[in-house]
């Protein structure tokens, strides 16, 4: 029997970054790029803020004015009027001052805001009972973003605040990478589709098309199914060709005999140059996994366990997808918890030990969930996973973990 | 001046939990119902697995004619056949074996599977060199859910795990809570829309309502947006009553100033009973928030200020979406980081500090993004926030700290 040729799942994300560079830039509306990686660096196109604001609600005044002034000894201003959002504001000289709202455009001849707590308003006259300095609660033009600077760099994910600062830019399109299609092919003469009833025997139900789809989306990309194919090579082949010219990443989900892994082993390996790159992981659940870079796209061979194979493709499929939507490696972050019972661990292989989350006398508790690999119920039960790494040979009741959370 | 009356963020959480149960139940097609709640307990329909299978790839034969069976005593077997996968196995009798691969259904006759790598073949013979105890590599009928066994709780996320277990048992619709609509209405005389040029001087864009629609989006709500409104009172409340009407969640997204924190704390109190819950949040940056119940309908007043805006909405507003969606209380993942400065904080208030997440030799750090509020080039720059709760009154450089990452 043939031992399979595993690879450290570093050396497989290594593999990812190096074969599979992110796809082709495209303009979309910021509406529609929330989530998306921008492809080049975008350059502001105006001062932000386009005029000098006042910070705080209150009196804008000439700074110079108020030195001196303290609670006994307040400085009096003339009220010249009120400062109405949206409007541009009148000049002001010595000794006026114009009431002013957070937010509001600081007028002519004012260099700071004097906070309305410090003030009293006695019919039209202000009294000031405290000194402020030039600049002081105002955020200067430009202060934010000067015209020509780099607002945001190649690569930023475009989260709230940067479609926030794109629109408070007036940019209302971005360049950003194009979002991934992802093709799923399942195969097994025992599978069905899962919506099928009263199955004979010896049938189960195809049911890592429909997770395989939710994770695929939730990582923004199009999920196009080829639906179940029966294993026969030549026929396999040519719909897994026929799919992969209409993707960007192709997923092959079905068996895990061995017989089913070298059927997908030779699909990956005559489907397009230079062929397999992974022929294992040294990862438990989800070692007899395969990997291919066919005419420079990504094929992935599943393990035909669910559990395996949703495990695989939350690591591997979605930093696969992450490539291709130009995201950056990034931190995970994670619940911290305390492991409440001992677990064994294998030396040489990454564990993913399936946990379910509980709180107890006010502290967080990863409880391991067991179960046989392919049962989806084990998975169900747990909020996540906590992570062994080869070296450590297993893990004692008592440990602070880290779980990361199951999607 | 009135001093604000504000509640603790514990106390909001609460408020949110008993004004504002999850909205009605719908039935969707599995496919659509990634990420949402289940609003019904959901029952098995069937055994799961529907037969015995082969955990592994071997042999299928009777475990009591290998008992003895040692490297040098090897037990022989009449090789019967080959499972084919999805097809009904042949019956066995004692001393017979069938070639079996994982998943594979179990024939009559056998109650255990030796695995391949302790077994030589021989012509037609098998020989087994181990024993198996009956029940071993073998997933047995039901073994996974019963018919008739609670499969997943009302209000289990539907996660790919769950999509996956539903669609083994075939339920290819599910009754799940329905998706809250969102309605988005922005007041000030200052803000024009994003998409403007060339702004007419004291202007300034309408960035919250794309930002805020993207979180929306992503915590599952249709998000409505009812543009851009003047501070005139009354023409402010007919459009929020009438937008209010169309959705379950109306967000005021305004002024920051005294005055506009009045308008829209009476628009609040006169859109539906009971009004007002919560009249500021002691938390920072975003105490100026408005929380009212307005008829059933929870009604959430935003700061001004963008990045008090966004914070506010990612903490509170995400909160009443998820309750609006089924979602239980959980677990917020973080990245653990060290902090690198002294961080001061006023107690009596939660902070909300914006960090840059760095590594540097192995170590992950969390790098403070100090920036005036309202600047939401300060927030671009930062990977998310560590929470000071409100007995601290700061941190020191060197601590472990949890880093929650924007959205």
């Amino acid at each position: 029997m043939k031992l399979m040729n595993v690879t450290e799942p570093e050396a497989v994300f290594r593999l990812i970054t190096d074969n599979f560079p992110a796809l082709e830039k495209e303009e979309v509306g910021i509406e529609e790029a929330g989530g998306r990686y921008l492809a080049e660096d975008f350059f502001s196109g105006e001062d932000l803020p386009g005029f000098d604001r006042s910070t705080v609600d209150g009196y804008a005044l000439k700074a110079r004015d108020t030195f001196g002034s303290r609670e006994g000894l307040p400085s009096i201003f003339d009220l010249k009027g009120e400062i109405l959002m949206g409007e541009a504001a009148p000049k002001i000289n010595a000794g006026q001052c114009c009431l002013i709202h957070t937010g509001g455009m600081l007028p002519a001849g004012a260099d700071a805001v004097v906070m309305i707590e410090d003030t009293e308003a006695t019919r039209d006259t202000i009294h000031v009972y405290r000194q402020v300095a030039p600049g002081e609660n105002v955020i200067h033009r430009g202060e934010d973003l000067s015209r020509g600077d780099r607002a945001l760099p190649a690569g930023s994910c475009l989260r709230s605040a940067e479609i926030g600062l794109l629109a408070s830019m007036g940019a209302a399109r971005v360049k950003v990478y194009r979002r991934p299609v992802m093709g799923l092919l399942s195969t097994g003469d025992e599978l069905v589709p899962y919506t099928s009833q009263n199955l004979e025997s010896g049938r189960i139900r195809d049911c890592n098309t429909p997770a395989l789809t939710y994770l695929g989306r939730r990582s923004g990309a199009e999920v196009v199914s080829g639906g179940i194919l029966p294993d026969i090579f030549d026929h396999f082949l040519e719909k897994s060709r026929n799919l992969l010219n209409r993707v960007d990443f192709l997923v092959l989900s079905g068996g895990s005999s061995v017989g089913a892994r070298d059927f997908t082993a030779r699909t990956l390996q005559e489907l397009g140059k230079p062929g397999l790159l992974v022929e294992g992981i040294s990862i438990k659940p989800g070692k007899p996994t395969l990997l291919a870079n066919c005419n420079g796209k990504p094929v992935l061979g599943l393990p035909g366990h669910p559990i395996s194979a949703l495990n695989v493709f939350l690591i591997f499929g979605v930093a696969i997808l992450n490539r291709l939507a130009g995201r950056r490696q990034k931190f995970y972050p994670a619940v911290n918890a305390v492991l409440t019972r001992n677990i064994a661990s294998r030396s040489g292989q990454t564990d993913f030990v399936r946990v379910r989350i509980e709180e107890e006398a006010g502290r967080i508790l990863a409880v391991p969930v067991f179960g046989r690999s392919g049962m989806l119920r084990t998975l169900a039960d747990a909020d996540g996973f906590i992570i062994i790494r080869p070296e450590i040979e297993g893990l004692e009741a008592g440990t602070e973990v880290q779980v990361f959370l199951w999607e």
